[in-house]
């Protein structure tokens, strides 16, 4: 494919695609507020998940049930243990985390593909850590794991540093300074995904500091997700991974 | 490669590996108050980009033709017709795009891979998708234009959306509401690079407006950059593209 | 009536009309801290509402039968089941949704006029949405609803579109990105009153960044009422759905 | 139609409508950036509206000409002296009102329906609302105006309150304290649409203040636009006034 | 010099270098960490008030007994139920108000002076209101109230317009929208100080959307004192009232 | 008059007084968008002020013959080198004071009452502290003047502190830390009004952090009036002055 | 050593040196996620600090033990009484500090030096201070405490006035208006580290108000740490007279 | 009292009354807003500084003379061609460097002290180092530069770590992400001033995003000055560094 720019042979009248895109979703009413997008899967190469919180343990259950039953696996983010014990009745293999806080139920024959690598800052960004790889796992990708790498002793981001050629994507937590993003892109041919989190006190403003810090980053190859949205940056990191190993 | 946690055989004595990472360099300082990081390309895959703005026109040439006597190439960005003129001088094949504000010196035989596509919301945000898009094709990415899609009118994305499957990364540009990533990324099996840009007026304060609305999008495999970075993401989209076409 | 600008024959000595309109109003004091506003419906059309929360049971309760005994009719917002409970023993005929926390005592013979239409983006967006309906319906008008409609798949509200035409005004609600009601107003003739939600997390600031989105929307037919202020968008469509039908 | 909620039976599968109303559209390309979007008269009612700031006069002058072959009218909003005259150059009859800074090239023998009330607080609100006033009169309502009205001297609201129950639809212009919508909304059955403006200095912040003041009203019956955007609120405005007087 | 703790051997009653003014000050050390400004009535025309939120009720009792034996009389702000259990048992004849929280020990037979009249918007700005009150009448003034006047039934604000020429001084307290104070400086000789709230929800940010309102008011005449500070707006009433009354 | 509560005894059916106060009003149309208000001296004591910034030289000129003409005298802010050619040429004997940026034509013979102490902290404070000195002298008040006091070197602010007594309103000018009215209130039985200034950089934020020291002082007896507002200040001390010395 | 600028000659192969002082560490890996930094005394001169809020008593008794045993001593900030409790058992001799919540394990021998002088502005800001203060002097220095002396009333700053010469390093605390460190720096010869406290309500916005302040004081000799930091106050004055008495 | 402006008539030698510390100052009046603070090297150890800015060529020429005769030397910061064109016509010898925009007259005989060190991030953050710089070498310290030290190539600050410990105290200059004094603070035994630049754009907020990212740096041992603050940072580390020679 060329880099010509298709501006100028486009016809719009002619816009028979996007249409058979959407044609293909068959969505399902779970329960009174919520219709599943079933489509997702053929659209974006990943399933829906489930974002817990604001929903009670009965909705997760159903919704839990009925994506099982569709597509064989599910992943749910932000569960509490009273999302778990109202899944489990249903889904009795159901796996939760209790740092990631994810309920998980995967196919375990599954074949994971290269490799993405999550690492952060701190103790207390731990848990957003974790939720971005249960993610990126679930999703079919292997995960290597390098922890309470701050920049603050600079020295522990440099050990990590052998393996960032190992990666096809790279997962970046942290809180409070934000700076351990600039610091690994400087580092790694791989795209980082920075993720502040909402660590810290006064001026951190609830990961308001890190995020800032992320967004100015010295350093190119680096993008940034929502505070504490450790999900968004492990799904994010696996369809690059998954680019990359022609596995979609 | 296993997803397993590499933190119990982790030897902190044995931190050789990021200490040769960083013998691999080979700094030069060009002028008074910079200087080049010639290993880049090393660590990180890509050289590094010159950043013009603020810099006086002699700098500029300057650092163009160190790059291009250690590289054979070079990129400019946030440019004037300045720092144009006064490269021109010592470069005379250097080309400059006055939308995108690049100075762009490369090698024409270098073959180019894969495929961004870089989609902008409206006429005014146009500037900063073609930065992106002559960043990712001077790192050696084929590039697809959708400009001018904004939801606003959702057809125009629909219509894109039968193109969204041929690219490894796509870029997503918009001012004032800046909602065309998540329509786009909705659509879409590959990353999406969102840029928010610093159109608009009033409430969007500059860009954080969108920003903000990219930062707080409901569909996932979205990533942001800073406000009008358009280099950052066509920077973070090549990586990416060639992750995926195994051309680092 | 001509469009021609009153400003050169307005004569402020005879500023009687201002006065008369006031001189209408019949107040009168429940409580202790407390005016009711009874010339309300003569000057705008629609009865005063009470807003349930910071108020004891107590007070909600004689505020209500004094209303009931005026107009015979009273809509309370932000009711939780204390109010309902203490309000009940003195209306018993009262009703309490418990997603949208309003509490209504209406005429049921009261013949509801043209539509108006409540349409949000995602399960957490629900009571609010219903605030609004539940508002709307209680002041006359017919209520269309299209729940779960984001676009993040964005043929939901493609679907929904094609009773867009049906309606006088159009209700929008959505959190994170608040992105639904540009795409709304791209496809439909009625007026868009859009509402963000509180929805979120981190950057969304507690619906601050849905508020920007939708101030700096692309298309025009769009206003915005508070964040999560379903009671003013209803209201606001109720009233254009008055005007639209004759029936103020 | 019956305010049934129509979940219980909607059928995704058979979504239809939404395409046939897409289809409906017959874009254009006009210069190298802009894709004008012919089919908006017939899913919204009105035509595109050209926002020329950011436009070159040339480009201005193209959209212009397009627009009045496929229309008969155009209306231009933020256009300079300099987009003035290359329109002119090509379109003899068009008219350039300097404080609203629109331009306006319009059917003189459409007949104006029913009516706007276009109210403002200061003298320095005065570019603003007149924007919206000519706005809402090219789209084909009556406007009838009442400046210089703030609520420090609250005897000129209550002067032109004798006006309010004219009107379809209020546009309500206020910076600095941006009080006055409010005190409207609470002396006229009509819906207000509040402006924020940037007048004011300090703590104003450009607007910020007003606009938090408008959204945070003690009245219902106020949606608000974002800052400066007169045109918005004129539109919006006219679209009610439309509802109202069957003609869309 | 060693570690110790000066704050034990430090003698307040030598501090006679300062300046004339400061050599009046008698300080008290009450418990261990806060020290008694006696000096204060003589350099300021008024005894200092305890702020009870965060000191303990034994804090406030000790603190009480002491001014009460120096002065004869005390006010303390921000009281809780336990605050004034605590002070009423050294106290016995110390009262209470629950609304506005105010702890007054005063001298029953003080004449009082002049005119402070405190007028407030709407319910819930009624304890803000009240604790100016409480704290206006406390230090010798005689107090008007207006409550429940909010510009949204703007005949409220007018209804009260003819006390206004009665006070010395005028404390307006208004959340949300924060829109009173203008419209009562537009009406009144008397200067007037506002308090915002931090009544509302969404984007009334806690009081700073009524504050910007206050500070951009178009009126001149008012100034504005820290969100929900009732208390600051009574003192400064009653110093202006002072003022006016030779009574210092 | 006693201290009682009006809120028992008030019937809205008489209120008969705030209309007779409003119909005391005779305004006046001077240019195309302005209204002047001649009836405020009588509802506040003070004529109406011309803020000039954003007026032509012509619109100026004027304003200030018609105020002149009907209340023989006359005071405009923020005025330019300009307004002051363009008003000079009708009012010969205008006075401009290229500081304060003040227009003023005034009786001489008007005898000046009281005192107004006006206090800045620093050179860049200069303009706009003798803005409020220049308003507070030009409404009738002796005006007293120490300037450069800033708490940094913090005998300054002792030196002037002897003069506090004699003053019946200080206002307090500071900018950068905005401390100086907190220091000054802790010295003086007059009240304080604080103006924040812009002057500044970096976090001081077009003097928003100086805003927020004044609001947040220690001292009770300081309100504060938006940024720069010297104006508001002289106004704000002037009516108090007035208020102290029976001559409104 | 001279001035000069070691930027002409620094010969970036040889940087040895960085290596062999990250090779002195010597890390350890006490819980899951923590990995104690044992190398830090010997580049930064002090030992690792426990931030035991958000770490689990378990958690916080085992870090304590392992750094007792190699260190010899131990400082825990932000702990709790559970914390305390956890860490008495395995530690019976570790005090702690409900005021400043510290927990202390030191050396009673170790010889402290200078002088760190502590003051702040009011009661509310004696915990942040005494952080400060034991901070200070478990690391060494000798600590003298002014607390209590806000500048609403002056004299009391410049009673201790008299005590800043002893001090090599000054920490002054202060919330609400934070104007306490530009009055001390203007009396002081040694440097002073500001710390905004959180203590205040409304506009004091958790402290950003008094952060402000500081960061905009007039007086040089002032640098700032975060809101509530005393920790990073108290150490960053210990390691400046630590400078002074050559006791690194 | 008559209005008569006191500056003319006040005698500043006659502040015998505040304080011992306060009466060694002797204050100038130089034009007709200034006053120079003499006194000031005998309670702080350092002379005044001229902050140009906003001062006229003239006004800043007189002040350095009457600086001069006084104490021999003058540092003025934030100059401009014109005021160093005025001040050299009076003082020949005056030194102005334009990166820093410094201007200096100093005793070339006095006999510097200790090591400051000064590194910054990147070649925009060159001007406020270097009057970080200039402003410590000014008032007696050896200076060691650093620049171009970014963390987005980390090497280049362990490059520099290996002349840590021959600096008293560190000046860390950096914009964008600012988080190279958190790098430097972990490899340092001396303390770290942070100077966040404005340098950057979107949400680098003009220095905004730099200064957070410093106050929550996890390193301690920082403390940070205002934005682009380079005065204030190489007076803060000069003030530690005469405290580690003994040379107040």
């Amino acid at each position: 494919m060329a880099s010509q720019d298709t501006k100028n042979n486009r016809s719009p009248m002619q816009d028979e695609t996007p249409h058979s895109a959407l044609s293909r979703e068959h969505s399902c009413i779970v329960s009174n507020h919520t219709l599943l997008d079933h489509g997702r899967p053929q659209r974006t190469g990943c399933p829906e998940v489930i974002f817990c919180e604001g929903k009670t343990p009965a909705q997760v259950a159903s919704i839990f049930q009925e994506m099982i039953n569709t597509h064989g696996e599910c992943l749910g983010t932000r569960a509490s243990k009273e999302h778990y014990d109202a899944v489990q009745k249903a889904v009795p293999n159901v796996r939760f985390n209790t740092d990631a806080r994810t309920l998980i139920f995967d196919d375990s024959n599954k074949k994971k593909i290269g490799c993405v690598l999550v690492i952060n800052a701190g103790t207390s960004d731990h848990c957003v850590a974790e939720e971005a790889a249960q993610t990126a796992e679930f999703l079919g990708s292997n995960v290597l794991r390098h922890f309470d790498c701050g920049v603050a002793g600079v020295h522990r981001a440099l050990h990590a540093a052998k393996d960032f050629t190992k990666a096809s994507a790279i997962v970046a937590v942290a809180g409070m300074d934000g700076a351990l993003p600039t610091v690994v892109a400087g580092l790694s041919p791989a795209p980082v995904i920075a993720v502040p989190t909402s660590v810290g006190y006064g001026t951190g403003l609830g990961g308001v500091a890190a995020l800032m810090t992320m967004l100015n980053g010295c350093a190119p190859g680096v993008s940034v997700v929502n505070i504490d949205n450790g999900f968004g940056a492990g799904y994010q990191a696996h369809i690059i991974n998954a680019m990359a190993h022609h596995n979609r």
